[in-house]
C-alpha cells in the first residue's frame, strides 16, 4: 500500500555541506526492494557526541549500543538502516550491532566505539546484517559531502517526506552550522526524543557539555510531540560536532558564549520534531495545544498530553469539530489539579467557554472557519497557577487505521 | 448516521422483577426524536444505595449531586437521561439537578437526596430540563416491576444495544436477585465505573456494607476495562438494595453469609463491564489480555492498560496482524517494571516470543486462524514477579473514526 504525501508535507531545505560530515545511502535489501535502506555518516577525527534515547523499558539492541558507546564520548561513523529496528531479537541483536560496527570501524579506521547504530522498522524479526555488511564498503567509497537529501531518504519507513533542517549559529562571533536530518511517523510519543534523529554541527564543543545542551533542546521540542501515544523501543537523537570550525572556546553548557547556539540547536530540534508530527501516520491537520493556568509546568504539559493523545479529541479534530465538550474530558481525566469552574478553553483564539461552562452568546461561525484550516490552535487555561506547556499533536483518522491495520502484513 | 449492530452484541436476557423496583422509559424529546430517553426507577422504602463515580477533575453536575446525596445512603428514585450529559454546564448544571430531583422527589414523596440522577450524551450544553421535568408525572404513572428492557435501552446513546445482566445470590439460605443494566460504548476508560451503570437487588443490606462490596467487585472488572482510554466525565455505577427478601441480617461486607452475593454481584459487573467493551465504538473483536509475573498487581494492570490503549496494538488486531512487536513496545512504554529478556508473548495460547525473541521455529499458522476469530486473547508473562492482572479492551477500527469524527455534528 502507497501512503500518499502527507498534506502537511514541507519542502526539504536546501542542506549546504558542513565541515566534517561525508555521507551516503545505498540499497541492501535489508527488507525494502528499489529504494536505499542504509545510510552511512563518516565524521572527521575529533569528533564529539551526545545522545538522547527512548525511556522503553525494551528498548532495541541498537539503543543498547549507542547508550554503551557513547560514554567515549567520540564519534566517526554512524550506520542506520531503515525496514527492521533490530528490537526484541535477543542475542542475534547484540551480534548484528557487534558484527556491523566491527565493519563499519574497519572503513573509518577507528574503534568499534566509535561507530553509532540505529535501525528502524519492523519488531522482533532478526536483523540479516550480512546483507547490510555487504553493502557497506561500496557506499564508504560514495561518501559525499553534498549527499544530505540520500541520507534523509535512505531513514524513512511510513514516513512521506524526508525531514531535515539546518541553522547557522553564531559561536563568539565565528559562524558554525547546525544540520539535522529525522524519521518518524507512526509510534511517536517520545518519552526522551522521536524515533531517529541526527544532528551536526561543525562546532568544536566537549561532549558533556553537548549532552546538556541536547537533553535541554530536546524537552520543549521532541518531548513535547505525539502522533499516537505510543512510545517507540527505537527512540534516539545523536548530536555530533565535527570541531572543524575555529571559534573561541566553549567549556560549559551555559553562558554568552553558546547562548546563540544553544536557540539555534532548540529551533533545529522544533523544526525536525514539527516535520515528524506533520508527517503523523494519517495526519490531515497539525494540532497546537497551549495550556496555562496549570500549578506547574510539568502538570501543564500533563494536560496538554492527556488532549493530545485523546482518540475522542483528535477524531473530532479530523471531523471539524470544535468539540471543546472532550476537550473538558482530557482536562478532567489527566489526573493533574483542576477545577472545573476556572478552567477555560479557546480554539482558533476564539474564547468558547470559561469558568464552568460556554461562553454567553458564544458564535461558532469562526471557530467552524479555523476547524476548517490545515493547522489548528487550542488553549486551555486552567486557571489554578502559573504553570504552561505547549504541546503538538495531529488528529487521528482513516489513514492511521488504514496504514497501522496491514503495515507489516 | 445510524451505526449498525456491534458483530459482538449479545441478546438481553430474561429479566423477571425485582422486589421493590418500578421502573419506566418516556420520550422526553431532550436531543432525540422518536426514542425514549428518560428513565425512572421507584425504589421501595428503605432501600440502601452505594456508589462510585468517574474520577475525573472536570465530573458533570449529576456525578457531584450523586456523590452528596450518596451520605445519606437511602435511596427512592433515580432519574436518568440520555442525549445530553450536563457536564461543564456551570449553574446551569447544578440548577438542573435540584429542579430535577425536587420534581422526582414530589412523585415519590421523599426528600430530593433520595433521589439519584444521571445524564449521559453531550458535554457543555445546559441540559433543558424543564423538558424532562414536564414527562416526569406521565412516566411515573408507567412505572411497573416489568420495565428492565424499556429501562435498558432509554440510556442508550451511541450504544448499539441494550446492556443487562441478572443473577440469583444466596444469603443465608435464601435466594436473593441481583439486575444491573448498564450504557456505554465510547469514552470509557472508567477509573472508578464505566459511563453509567444501575444495580438493583431485593437484598437488606446496610449501604455501608454495599459500598464496600460494590467498591470491591468495580476494581477487576469496570476498572479493568477501556474503550479508548479517554475517561468519562459521568461514570457511575450506582448499586440499591431494596431489603424486600427476608434473609439473615447482614452487618459487614466479608464473612461467609455474604461471599455467595459478593462473588454474583462480581458476576454482574463483570456480565455488564464485557457488553460495554462489546459494544465499544466501531469494536469488531473483544480482546482479552492476560499479563503475569509482574512485580505487582498494580503493575500487571498498568502494563495490560498500556497494551490496551495503544492505538498500535488495537489497529493490529482490527487488521487480524499477531504483531507482537507492538504488544513488546507497549510494555515497554508502561513505565512499569520489564525485562526485555525475561518477557515471553502468547497470543490465542500460542507462544510467540519468550526471552527477548522470537520462540525457534515459531509457526504463525495457528494464531493466523485465532485472529481472525472475534474473541482474541493476549498473554504476556513479564517474568519478574507473582503480579497479575486481566484487563478488556476492543480493536481500533475505521468505525471508531466514522462514529467520532461526526458524533456532535
Amino acid at each position: 500500500m502507497a501512503t500518499p504525501l502527507s498534506p502537511l508535507a514541507v519542502p526539504l531545505p536546501e542542506l549546504p555541506p558542513l565541515a566534517g560530515v561525508r555521507l551516503g545511502a545505498a540499497e541492501a535489501g535489508i527488507r525494502y526492494k528499489g529504494r536505499t535502506d542504509v545510510v552511512m555518516a563518516e565524521l572527521a577525527p575529533g569528533t564529539t557526541v551526545a545522545g538522547v534515547f527512548t525511556k522503553s523499558k525494551c528498548p532495541g539492541a541498537p539503543v543498547v549500543w549507542c547508550k554503551a558507546a557513547l560514554k567515549g564520548g567520540k564519534a566517526r561513523m554512524v550506520v542506520v538502516n531503515a525496514g527492521n529496528a533490530n528490537v526484541f531479537t535477543g542475542k542475534a541483536g547484540r551480534d548484528a550491532c557487534t558484527a556491523s560496527a566491527a565493519a563499519a570501524a574497519k572503513l573509518a579506521g577507528c574503534p568499534a566505539k566509535q561507530v553509532f547504530l540505529s535501525s528502524t522498522g519492523v519488531i522482533g524479526e532478526p536483523l540479516p546484517y550480512t546483507k547490510l555488511i555487504i553493502a557497506l564498503p561500496g557506499l564508504h567509497k560514495k561518501l559525499s559531502a553534498s549527499n544530505w537529501e540520500a541520507a534523509a531518504r535512505g531513514i524513512m519507513t511510513t514516513d512521506t517526506f524526508p525531514k531535515a533542517a539546518t541553522r547557522v549559529a553564531k559561536i563568539g562571533g565565528v559562524d558554525v552550522r547546525i544540520t539535522g536530518i529525522a524519521k518518524g511517523s507512526g509510534m511517536i510519543a517520545p518519552d526522551m526524543a522521536t524515533m531517529l534523529c541526527f544532528i551536526f554541527t561543525d562546532a568544536k564543543i566537549p561532549a558533556p557539555v553537548l549532552q546538556k545542551m541536547l537533553s535541554k533542546g530536546v524537552e520543549p521540542t521532541f518531548n513535547c510531540t505525539t502522533v499516537d501515544s505510543d512510545t517507540s523501543t527505537s527512540d534516539t537523537v545523536l548530536l555530533f560536532a565535527t570541531g572543524q570550525t575555529k571559534h573561541p572556546a566553549v567549556s560549559a553548557a551555559g553562558g554568552r558564549i553558546v547562548s546563540d547556539f544553544a536557540a539555534k540547536l532548540t529551533e533545529v530540534l522544533h523544526d525536525l520534531a514539527l516535520q515528524v508530527i506533520r508527517d503523523g501516520e494519517g495526519a490531515q491537520k497539525l494540532v497546537r495545544i497551549d495550556v496555562s493556568g496549570a500549578v506547574s509546568g510539568k502538570s501543564a504539559k500533563k494536560i496538554g498530553m492527556s488532549i493530545a493523545n485523546s482518540p475522542l479529541v483528535k477524531t473530532a479534530i479530523a471531523g471539524e469539530d470544535a468539540n471543546w465538550g472532550r476537550i473538558v474530558m482530557a482536562v478532567g481525566k489527566a489526573g493533574e489539579p483542576a477545577d472545573r469552574d476556572k478552567l477555560a478553553v479557546a480554539v482558533g483564539g476564539v474564547q468558547m467557554a470559561r469558568q464552568g461552562g460556554v461562553v454567553p452568546g458564544y458564535d461558532e461561525t469562526p471557530v467552524v472557519a479555523h476547524m476548517k484550516g490545515q493547522e489548528i490552535h487550542i488553549a486551555v487555561d486552567i486557571g489554578l497557577g502559573k504553570g504552561k506547556s505547549t504541546v503538538w499533536t495531529c488528529d487521528l483518522t482513516h489513514g492511521y487505521i488504514d496504514i497501522n491495520g496491514s503495515y507489516r502484513s
